[in-house]
């Protein structure tokens, strides 16, 4: 069976540096755990100085809140399913919901024990939130919340994921720009009730150096990288820190093919366009300081559910037998790591996550 | 969270329609177990005379073997990684391998148990398997195997894949007729060894009418179907048992856009082509006869880890609230079962898969 593998010297220097940067320009951390989904993980982070988290759903946070984390934001649209869990994870820590609009917020009247709010703003991503420069359904979300005296108006949270959509980095300064300038000016708008500034996905965090008017920092991704960030500029092959091993299970003469145990059961099926060409994966070799591109590049150009297909292999294919194991970049390490459910590091330790447990 | 529906009506037809088409045909019926991944509904199975199934990996020949199969074929290529699995699962019941290299099939001196095993053909998908006129190739595997006294030549297996790329009948019956054509002069090549002919995905098996030469017929998807196959021509809307149920977390009146929660990890990220567009799921509502299109269609057009994005949602927009559950069809139903891991039936039983257990 294929393994995720995790080279924890890499993480560590990818959460040192996000860290160190956080602290340079003054912004509190809290990062986003829906990349690693482990407990295990999270307690590197501790050591960098961060006590706050954000998660992707409240299944989530109740997993991280029984492993010890209190004050942990959920940056998912609160919906009335969601209560019960919701005032489950109460009791142990401090829950921060999001919101961004006011029917949601009736739900909210049958919260049993008080809580922080942030209104999730949109500043032109166009996926959620409410767009920075409709202050009405602000003042309308903001004035229903008053009625519920277990909400507390903390301030406002934006994920500018129109970054990932960029191929350089005046692309993603122009989109940096708009958000870190509209959360300021809301702030102003808002200054009566001193809201934060809750900001940073790990592009913008990982190329930008203005966050003048942000709060807190919330990046996920960075703390593994992948070959999608990589395209996009936010990191290079060395920063990437978990690889699949994949069997090698069949070898074709016509096309130079092999193919390895490593589907969309395992990979996902996500896309990454490099070269002009959309690929699944790209083959590497390890070395002391981590994983090497192969040159030429060798990458996974076809998925089925359990087999991974790799076209003109070139030069891997004349060095490899089946049997043998290679290493492959996934394009989106949330997505594998959501698949493979846990790490194996380089020193043959199991690390367990939230998805190994239920 | 997002929850995946299975009309046991509907699905208890497609099996009931499957094996009966099996018998009229007078071919053998080892479903692959690779859709559904779950004991109880491969128990379904039996009261349609079915003994004997295939699946996908070792570990989900063990998980079904445990769960009382006697006569399992893992149609994934065998590697030296999986004999230890392999071995255990042979201490419980029959299992088939699956070999296409004579490299391999040197690996398999080490088993410890008779066993079965097929070569797999390559009709022209150009995926795994030995290409239908290579018949050296073919000679060679079975002469390396006959030095083995574990293995037992059974015949050969062709996964005619290249049926999912088909969009008409006549592309399908091309791929269909040359793939039977080929099976049946194998056969007829080494008909010293009396090998059978084990065959059929879902399009063929759902849409083709000669199995002439055929002694096993091994579809998989037919027991759910999904987008996808409605897309291929193998089934209708009303033929699609599973649909996932989705909470509403947003409404956004620019673009008439509604926001769920269901995303990647709940879809995986597959797309499929529905009147010009990649879609990542299509909304539907549930009637007594099963799931019906709603008029105009509206579809899953973005989706991100946990977030489910409907542009343009049309009427559905004006008719629905925050914290309503909506259906949404999936484009893959095997990616998506591995990822929920367990069904709810419409009378709100729950169904354990393998990666429940895992």
């Amino acid at each position: 069976m294929p393994e995720l593998l995790l080279d924890k010297t890499i993480c560590l220097r990818n959460i040192e540096r996000m860290a160190r940067k956080a602290a340079d320009h003054r912004v509190s951390f809290r990062p986003h755990c829906k990349t690693h989904q482990s407990a295990e993980i999270a307690g590197w982070f501790r050591d960098f100085g961060v006590s706050k988290i954000t998660v992707s759903s409240y299944p989530m946070a109740a997993y991280f809140a029984k492993n010890g984390w209190n004050d942990i934001l959920v940056a998912f649209p609160f919906h009335p399913g969601d209560m019960k869990t919701m005032d489950q994870i109460g009791k142990e820590c401090s829950v921060s919901v999001l919101l961004d609009n006011p029917e949601t917020v009736s739900f909210l009247r049958r919260a049993d024990r008080k809580m922080d709010y942030y209104i999730d703003i949109d500043t032109g991503y166009g996926r959620t939130g409410v767009r920075s420069d409709d202050i009405t359904q602000l003042e309308n979300i903001i004035r229903k919340a008053e009625r519920i005296p277990a909400l507390t108006f903390s301030g406002f949270y934006c994920h500018a994921g129109n970054s990932y959509k960029t191929v350089n980095n005046r692309q993603r300064e122009e989109i940096h720009g708009k958000a870190i300038a509209d959360l300021k000016e809301l702030k102003s708008v808002f200054r009566a009730y001193s809201p934060m500034a809750l900001y940073g996905d790990t592009p913008n965090c990982s190329t930008q150096n203005d966050f003048g008017g942000i709060d807190e920092i919330t990046p996920g991704n960075f703390v593994f990288y992948d070959l999608a960030q990589r395209s996009i500029g936010s990191c290079e092959t060395g920063n990437i820190a978990v690889s699949m091993l994949c069997p090698v299970v069949g070898k074709y003469n016509r096309g130079k093919r092999l193919l390895v145990h490593g589907g969309a059961v395992h990979f996902s099926k996500q896309t990454v366009n490099i070269g002009g060409r959309n690929v699944f994966g790209e083959v590497v070799r390890m070395d002391r300081n981590g994983w090497v591109e192969l040159s030429p590049g060798c990458f996974l150009t076809g998925i089925c559910q359990e087999h991974g297909i790799l076209e003109n292999s070139g030069q891997l294919f004349d060095t490899t037998r089946v049997g043998d194991k290679i290493l492959i970049l996934p394009p989106h390490s949330c997505l594998t790591a959501n698949l493979m459910r846990k790490y194996k590091t380089l020193d043959g330790e199991i690390i367990h996550t939230f998805n190994s447990t239920v």
